[in-house]
């Protein structure tokens, strides 16, 4: 480990502070304020009973979700993607990612013939929100099915597991976990890590913009993502037994 | 005046609980909370040193407001309109309303040749969005204007006055301030009134599908939204001097 | 009352000359070339056996409306919003107006599973384009009634009433009637109005950018348009007779 | 030839009664109402002083075309393009026809660097809205070149000849002239010829879905179009001799 | 006859090398590489048991084609349509076209309620780009029908006859066959034509921007086509014997 | 290792056939048909003398990619994305990978103010189709960069090492190498490699929906990824030495 300092002045294996808001609207079924650090995330589910053209007459239920960034959530301000007339292809990839690594976790059977829709949208973003989106929206699934269940809509919980997302990334030389946005914008190597409380990778996003990354890079980085999962899982588990 | 009972229990002439929240997120120039009652919208003022193309070379500025709602800010869940590809009519004629509304307290040489767009996104909606929207977007406006100010990149203040904007309505024949969505909803006659603190209407629209409403109505309608408006742009004052 | 001149040399209180000519094409239901003075809208009622998805298997029919302008019947000409891709800020609010003060004189329930769209096309514009089409859409949705009575679809009349708009505002310190372009484009303060002949107000809408203004003007604005809506109701009344 | 009748009851060489009022809307440089028969477009011209981006620094100008329907022109109401968010295909394909065939009697270089727009705007719909559009458009071409003559803006003429033009069919085995629409979806052959009149073809449009022709159909129908064309070019020129 | 010399060499009356690869692609019921000098058109038939709303329930198939230019099939890169957000006018031209003159020679009863759509992709342009694609579309339909002839999922067989196109020109005043790039581009008047092997026109698209052409002109033209049609068709039946 | 049997009968680390054919089409500066097995992907690559606006003045270039699949490369149908009117999530998610793992191994400053755009279009798709993709396209690169290279263009090669990529999975328990669809549509583990001849990562992307991997499966994985890469980069130079 050399003497690198991060901007923030975490140690390398340190996550900002995670904070996890239930209730942060009423109307949806669930809705969470997740922030790691100043990266905050509304996350809502909605439940509604109907599922996409594809799924119609199967019996399976379908968890999608959309993303979004409030076009002043960042540091100079953004087109906004309603009036420039389409999502961009981030935005696209971003809420494929959440979708699918959500749906990772939910026995689509159990659900009924019912779509979760999970809405993440940023309102204050300092690099993660794609990791904070994903953590926060496993929160706002899991009120989604507990009001299910307190309705008697559905008889055995669909959900098995958990999910939580973390950045990790080489800044400078040296591995370090969940990336703020100043790490971001000044390192070659990132990855995006999704893993279960079972301990097994649910999805895993490497790229390496001009600085190939090397077999040992990459399993220090695994080691790291592991380690703040850990506590992400923690988190959400706290929050939820609130 | 009758028997009639408002569905929150607010007397005809009470508004909603107003409370405007500064600073809110830190990358806008100007950032509000503002709540109306349950109706949350948050109102970013960005500064940009450029002006739309029929301005160039003028050496004056620009206002402009985009307007939307997250997708579950409502009871029920609306569509992306990002998702969709297009800004809806409601969503377009909102934000050429608060866009408009705040021009008319802004000297646009004094500005100079800059824009400052005002985003107003609805986290949570019950009833009277735009009024709130416009409301809180003043705020912003001159937290952003105090940011150019600091700097010295203006020599005079281009704000003169102050806007706010209250929605009021006969609700079971009675006219009541500051409609909620369950009044919203049950009402035919409904009118968004735009005021400043010279007692001047900045904008007036009323509109009555099904029951036409005569002179006097009118009058009393008027009468509520000049005393709402008063007591919301003492919330603003009360606000800029935290 | 000072010593103002209006461009056009009318008396503050008088309308640009009205013509409404019926059947002015052949193929629709109902067809009404509208003129206010220069300004042409050409508006046409077309009758359809269905309803929007939200009304289906009510039992209730529907009115709606488009508004267009061809892209020289203008000063300047304009894009076509066809070729654009979409229908601009203004024009959604126009037809989103045009339909909803039509609605206000129509019993669905009489109507029946049906659509009447109201197309108001400008073919030459010199302001109050959108007054204008009001009061001709409505004597098109008459003839479009007729037709149907005629043909014995419905049974009793689904109009209650009659609808008409007009434009008022204060040019040079002074309330005038029915502004043209070059009154509209040099008036801090105009409003339009659109009443029934119960003499119930369906719509108001107006808009101090700039110059706010204070209860009195809107009174004799109010005034004003009261009396040429009174014109304008005959107008329709004898182009009806005729 | 046979005993067949024409539904309009024309023998099979006589056009629609042709008028081509000028000056039909006051704004355009050109504006031309023609009709043939029923069929009703608004052709105006619109002069402006730049041209397309491949054009620029040439020295030359451009003629083009824009072609719409308004909704209710037809028997049926069709879909506003503008809100159906694009020109359909068969739009398209006439208004590249228009606008081809009107340059082919232009000089761009006399023009200099101008864009003379051609709106065609079909009000009343009855079969050939396209080769009516082509011989009305070339009359409000006229008129706004007379319109920079007269204001010493080009020094030539950049019109030479002139552009007319006709459909052409074979209607229950016999070949006719300008057909209406009973006769046009009634036809399975038919044809839209634009000459000079230097007696040269400038485009030649023949389609037949299902029925092909012969050779000497083919010839035939040429021989009509010719006789039709004459005709149509001798009314364009007692048009512009008012 | 002139002593002109065609860029490539040819003959005023010699096609380009003509080559039809069948199965050229595994998945599509047709699949054909058609070649014409170097333009190269993929030719896909897609077969699917449905057909477009206006069909429904009418005994009936349809047939319908798209068309599409890979980006760098031509000479400098053109912008992709699917990037772009539309197609041209150009390409809806075309499709138009490849659909309208197949549909020429199918019975759409003894097709039964199905769509076979022809995809036709440009990998490499080199002039007469439609004309490769009806030529090649035809042989793909056929492959199609033979597919659903093989599966017994028709009765008979619902072609009738077979259609070939080419284009004809007027290169430095001699009427050519089939002009390559250098010649389109070179060359004022350019006619496509479609014929089926009864001799009978289906199509005729004569165009000249510039200099209009005589009637001598236009029947050598049509000499030429029916001679170059001629061949076509002959390779068309060679490629399908094999 | 079980007595798994793979559908195409290959063993668990062998790739498909690899083809690589430059010069497959004559306008692009590179053009290379790149087989995986059925898959067959056309990759040009195109150079153009300006770079997009957020580089323009800064003396470097860009290499960007676009990506598609012909509708009917795929067993079913697939809608032209042209005809919609916009990308899919999956086809922009593609390019950007395409674009960002290509542009690792090229020093835009040695390139210039030049943009190279890589178009990758799917003739027929059985799974890998990114990967065959990023694979063609570096070749497709290299040839665009030596062509200027002859013409003296630039001066130093601005290619550094190769890239190549390909998918790998666990099918039925296995790890397996560069899967077809048919064991793609079967397989809840995948994973995309791209890596350098260096044997640096540039980029991992793996996914499972449903099933999560162990550390030990993908470490097997990647393992798999690294032989087969080296044979991949084998072929490009190989081809390239041709």
């Amino acid at each position: 480990m050399t003497s690198m300092t991060r901007p923030s002045g975490r140690a390398p294996d340190q996550l900002r502070e995670v904070r996890i808001e239930r209730a942060f609207t009423r109307h949806a079924e669930g809705s969470v304020l997740v922030s790691f650090g100043d990266t905050r995330v509304l996350c809502t589910a909605s439940v509604e009973n109907r599922v996409p053209g594809f799924l119609r007459g199967k019996g399976e239920g379908w968890v999608t979700a959309e993303y979004g960034m409030l076009p002043r959530s960042t540091n100079t301000r953004n087109d906004r993607e309603a009036a420039r007339g389409k999502q961009g292809g981030r935005t696209l990839e971003i809420q494929r990612l959440i979708g699918r690594t959500l749906r990772a976790c939910v026995d689509r059977r159990a659900l009924g013939e019912r779509t979760i829709t999970l809405d993440c949208d940023v309102l204050q973003a300092d690099g993660g929100t794609r990791t904070a989106a994903i953590t926060g929206a496993y929160v706002a699934l899991v009120d989604a099915v507990r009001w299910l269940q307190s309705r008697k809509d559905i008889a055995r919980d669909p959900i098995f597991g958990a999910v939580a997302a973390v950045s990790v990334g080489v800044y400078r030389g040296v591995p370090v976990l969940d990336l703020d946005y100043a790490e971001d914008s000044d390192c070659d190597t990132d990855m995006n890590v999704v893993m279960n409380d079972g301990g097994g990778f649910i999805e895993l996003q490497g790229t390496a913009e001009g600085h190939a990354f090397r077999r040992d890079e990459l399993d220090a980085l695994l080691g790291l993502a592991e380690r703040g999962i850990g506590e992400l899982l923690a988190a959400q588990r706290e929050a939820l037994a609130r």
